[in-house]
């Protein structure tokens, strides 16, 4: 039997390439299958089929990429999509002499399908759940908006506690996310779980009333906008790539005249972009495009990158996965080339805990901005006096932030506060201080530390990143 | 035939593995050996023989790592050493049914060796000229002191003039260095080269008379005080190293608590470094490390690396080469990982070309250090009322350098400036900015330049680097 | 968390690299470590323990290997050792914020431990249970002879069932093999398990006492005298190698000189040694080698290698796996440089088993030789007529073979047949022939089949290798 | 600078990878273009244009692949093409800094070009001389029949002599072919080489009078068919492949279906095919194939690939270089499969040297034909009595071969005698057997040989694969 599972870092998404014989079909395949094609290939299989448990909103879907590049056939869940045959409720697909069985498990989409896999002597052995079940999670069910909420956390419920419960607890249960994935609110970083563990560990397991459950899950989730495109691109079936997209090295003049009608998005670890940037760039680190390239990137301007030196690979799969295809170009020779042209770059201030706290000392004037999200601050506590904005909100709250007053951004690390930084700079603010080590430096050095309470706001996922880089 | 040339990039040396049947041969091996092993393996051949051109100053050699590895024999040039055997004047050394005729060629080192390779019929092909001729320069001949420059010089006039010259405008020549290599003063970037296009072509080779060309030669060059432990080691024998050392990962805390007995060096890109370091770090870029890491690195105390993230195996490569071999571990994580454990870093003030020349317009107070070599000003200009000290001397006359003046620093492009920039500040220097983009960006935004006279003073070789990283 | 599955494909060996931090563990590490040592340091952690659950049997055990290359202390189960420390039943040890909790489990050995993974939260997770507990099967109880089977069945019996099924359904199960391995009679091809899936599915687990179930563990299996010399490496230590042997080219007259004081084996696919090989060479094709190696070869005579090529990269790691050091080199250039050279070479005849039947049909006169195992017979039905000798008896029962008819040999596919055609043909019989496809080929082709009745005698494991290449 | 060539294997085909700053071009590209876009993207250059030296007939050529892939311009010689532009002959196509400067070269093709390198100082450096100019030989002049032989042979004289040569012995010489081309008769075994080398040592330039070399040059050389085939889809562009093609695994019985209307390619090593192979297969070992199987295997038919196990991509990558697109498949498991299948196969007899001379010592019928070249015939001498027919020639000169009498095919090596065996067998031969080791081994085993005599008969090139393939 083949069995592998695909991760794509960043995304937190799993994929899963089973076969049996010379058959192998892919569960949620993402957009760059390169990977697919290649394990198929050294065990002399063709893909025949690409499964999919549920519509995705948070990545572009690699069937109808796989279909193009294979003849693979694509089977799906009910959801709503022009491509494609949507399964039936218990209709088995085979792969080899294995069985797909499908399982409609409805709640973080109406049309949601779980698939059971059958081994060669027709033993049940694993339940792929999409994002109906997660480790220490469910999906999250306010997609289609805050009227459908009850109606689907109570579908959710049914499918968990009816359809996927029953099946026992030594099932191998394989969701189509890990930890950091914005499709459950706190998915935990558990590399492998059954069912049998989520009964006993995943505090949403736990509720023995329905309406407890529903209750708990109406507390909505943030919504990233660019899920709308995923969406509509998942519908309609995105463009095919034929491979990964090679963008074009630019010198640094081309970048210069380009750089108006696009959006520059430089993936440098934040000390890099700290020192020296292209004026109005958009700092988001490579392992952070996954997250939140979709919230601040436009799918209608082109995109030109910077990267330490020249390989662009890893920020283009990033992208091309969220569909944000329109990449131009890059800066070839990074910005070592832009200042030997004798152009001019920007900067951004940072400062660590103890500097800053030597600041506070001093009375000098700080107004400290917090971007971390509402779980984050309720689980960790707060920096006294800091105002809390997550930075997947600052577009639309600028207005809160002084000009006046040096701002001091923290967030887990000092990775988001670079991108709020970025944005603000953009926007015109000039006294912007990123803290490096964010909270997680703050609490090191034994600086204080005020409990949070809850606040009545949208909650992001747990992470969107691993854990470290928060 | 096997005729390979192997490039290790910084060193800018050249290697040579040669075969014929299921024998080959390496003329000057680096260290870090297995990309010989992998290509003799590939071709089913052993390697029988490491040849040496003479003893080398600048890098370990890898002869004695190969034979305790394969057990090859070691031929040497008759200039002293305490292992293998040296080769006489026109002594054959068969690879297979090729054969390598060895040519006393002296200047360079006073027992330098080359070997004319003759291929299977009989016919000479090819020239392994070590130091002896290089891309559009000899090896210099001043390294056995001022007392034998002269000596050697002539004795270069005659290998070159009556030795290789003579061999013929058609020989491919196979030298041990290409641009970039410290060993010559300005060898040119010609990827591959012949006896003709170097009697055409290289400025040595245009003399007509002996006391012209010695006369030319007695510049002297740099001498990097490293190149004497380069020296007792290629003579009694290098430690053998088995495989790449894997120095092991830290926490910040470990990296903290050891900093002050080690050095500490960062070889991430200058804004990387300009933004935040550890305190008293050393910067050198990764490409730049095996050009400047002799020079400022002690052989004596272990040394702890920080790197972008956590692969550090290109740093400790470019290390072991100049038999750094002290390499106790590497800060896991990078810089993130040490400002999320609260401590605390220093950073370095950079401006841009344009920004500096607003503070000279302004008036403000400027003390300019340019610290590109000798050669480079003579060729490109200076910059106005700049202070001239090459980074490579700026260790002996840090006493030159104010300290209650703001520092500028220029190099080519900003790279080694913050090589001087972390000495200053190591040394106590408060006011220390690095220029980015260096002379580049200087002479791209148009700037005023001065031309430079010539100066008496020992030049540098012409780049430590690539061209274009300078 | 690090959680990743080391697979050594052929022993169907699974070892566990899990780490937390910067803080590693291998659990019953292979020989050939480097796959550890790469994961760990793209991780940015170090190894710095290697657990064994016991005294490994077919295989050499990493730990040392392990240790001498990164000082990683070696934790060990109670079975006899002369390095590393014995871990005690209960103790706790810390992979970062992980927690491996012993338990004895002895059956398989007296000393067995497994180890219970509790994650960063404190709940337990996974179970790695060495050769305890296997995908349908329990870990063989014979290997100290039959006066002790009994007992350790028994204590295997409570392994089982008062300490691992208690643990509950729900656990990961990791054990030390899969599918393929000599250490359990019918280890299921069943990429991960878990613990309630093995109560339900697994066998050995169905009893509901344990006469009953010591009663079934009685039947003896197959025991490989190699074994033994696993037994005294892994008590001993077994010699560090620093890195993975690169055996010298030969060629065909150095081989032909060495060959008789030397084992030749041969591990190219069986067509290819059929049409030609070194006369008295031991074929095993590559993937065989870590299954029959151990039974074939001699551990006190030098090994020549003959593949296909010059790459015998893959035949040496699955010897040095097995402790098969003593190999001195290969023909190079393969069986085309051999008949280059204008040596001798032997062939094998091979039929398929339309021509076989054709032959029968013709009433020529044929000694049917059915080399595969016991169990095979049992499950799939034998040749009518066919004699039984299991490939790994054949050495001692030669005498059964007679010389004066032609031999056709059977074995699942053809692959082992070569095995025994050649053990054959070393010893002198000249009318041998292969048949090809084998079993598969006939049973494909329809011919007859008889029900083959249980036999009194030692049963080998179920497979020497992927099922499919029986 | 950027100077890199690339091998293509098999075809002994040199394409030039050159560029300088962010611009590349490549000269002579192949069809498998992903090389040179890995290689320009590591170096942050675009590939800015294709350059084409004439139009190729042995391999389909790149530039339209290139062209599509990354928008490159394609600039061509003035040989008929449907696409790119014709490069006037002084023209001069920068590179970065760099210039190639084109120079007519007519003689191997009318509007052949050859282009100058010149450095970025100015000074020329290298000549690219596509199929003009080559170690030890110069292109074939037959290509356009034998009326345009002698005009075509002046021209090239007049290229050679009056525009190469007095370019001076210094230069780098840059060929579009090596050693085991069909493109020359003779190329020799020089990595690398100078117009001086080729000055002193290449044959073709030694004559001193334009008649004598004509008359030299008249010896048709063989024409294989599919160089047709070649020249077509190099006039017209051939197909954009996006990617190198994945054929479909299939299984043992999809093969035998498809395998009557389609042509079996059987690419693994002679010995194995000789034990076993599909009725009616084409024997091609790997390397062979870009020499063998544009005269064998027809470009209407599709192509199923049979190879050791599931890797076809050597094969593929041969065979679409010949544009030989149309592979449907190949046998998943390779034959091992194929047997378990309980399918029919045919098998080869093979005998060593040693067994052929016992055989004809007993007088035994025996019917030699030696299908090497008639150059290697005139080098390398005769077995007594053979018959010879080059393997090239077989198909139509099957008359010619006895169906009674056990024939003995032998060549340089047994390589290409499997190929001439099963053509013979596809046509009904039945008393086919294959001398291992053929000639190299027949004279290894000092069995007599003759001098054969020169034959007026088209003369093969000198090799079609590695020297010790043949």
């Amino acid at each position: 039997m083949l069995f592998e599972r695909i991760t794509s870092e960043g995304l937190a998404h799993y994929s899963y390439l089973i076969g049996d014989g010379q058959e192998a079909t892919v569960i949620d395949p993402r957009r760059d299958v390169e990977v697919y094609l290649e394990v198929a290939y050294r065990r002399g299989m063709r893909i025949a089929c690409a499964v999919e448990t549920h519509r995705h909103e948070d990545f572009v879907s690699g069937s109808v990429e796989l279909a193009a590049r294979t003849g693979a056939a694509i089977v799906r869940s009910g959801d709503l999509a022009y491509y494609g045959r949507p399964v039936q409720e218990g209709e088995s697909l085979s792969v080899g002499a294995l069985r797909l069985q499908a399982l409609h498990t409805p709640g973080h989409t109406p049309g949601h399908m779980s698939y059971l896999l059958h081994d060669a002597q027709g033993a049940p052995w694993a339940l792929f759940s999409g994002d109906a079940l997660l480790a220490d999670e469910v999906g999250r069910v306010d997609l289609f908006g805050a009227g459908r909420t009850e109606e689907l956390a109570a579908q959710l419920y049914d499918s968990l506690f009816y359809r996927i419960r029953p099946l026992g607890d030594s099932l191998l249960l394989c969701p189509a996310h890990g930890a950091g994935s914005p499709c459950g609110a706190a998915i935990a970083d558990r590399p492998w779980t059954t069912i049998g563990l989520e009964r006993q560990l995943n505090p949403r397991l736990q509720y023995t009333r329905r309406t407890e459950f529903v209750g708990a899950m109406t507390q909505p989730l943030e919504y990233p906008p660019y899920f709308r495109t995923m969406d509509r691109l998942n519908k309609d079936g995105p463009p095919v790539l034929g491979q990964l997209p090679a963008p074009r090295p630019l010198t640094p003049r081309e970048v210069a005249v380009q750089a108006d009608r696009a959006q520059v998005l430089d993936t440098r670890m934040v000390t890099g972009f700290a020192a020296a940037h292209i004026p109005g760039a958009l700092s988001i680190w490579e392992a952070g495009v996954p997250g939140f390239a979709g919230w601040f990137l436009s799918y209608e301007r082109p995109i030109l990158l910077v990267v330490e030196g020249d390989d662009v690979s890893g920020a283009v799969r990033h992208l091309i996965r969220l569909g944000l295809d329109r990449i131009e170009g890059y800066l070839s020779g990074g910005m070592l080339s832009w200042h030997k042209a004798g152009l001019e770059s920007a900067h951004t201030d940072t400062v660590t805990v103890q500097e800053l706290c030597r600041r506070l000392d001093h009375g000098e004037p700080v107004w400290i901005l917090d971007v971390r999200s509402a779980s984050e601050l309720l689980e960790e506590g707060r920096i006294p006096g800091a105002h809390h904005i997550h930075v997947t909100q600052l577009p639309g709250r600028l207005g809160e932030v002084p000009r006046d007053v040096p701002v001091y951004i923290f967030c887990g690390s000092g990775l988001r506060s670079m991108i709020a930084a970025s944005l603000l700079e953009r926007a015109g603010w000039q006294r912007v201080n990123v803290v490096l080590g964010g909270f997680a430096g703050w609490r090191s050095a034994r600086f204080p530390i005020e409990t949070a309470e809850a606040v009545p706001v949208p909650v992001a996922a747990k992470a969107a990143g691993p854990a470290d880089l928060r």
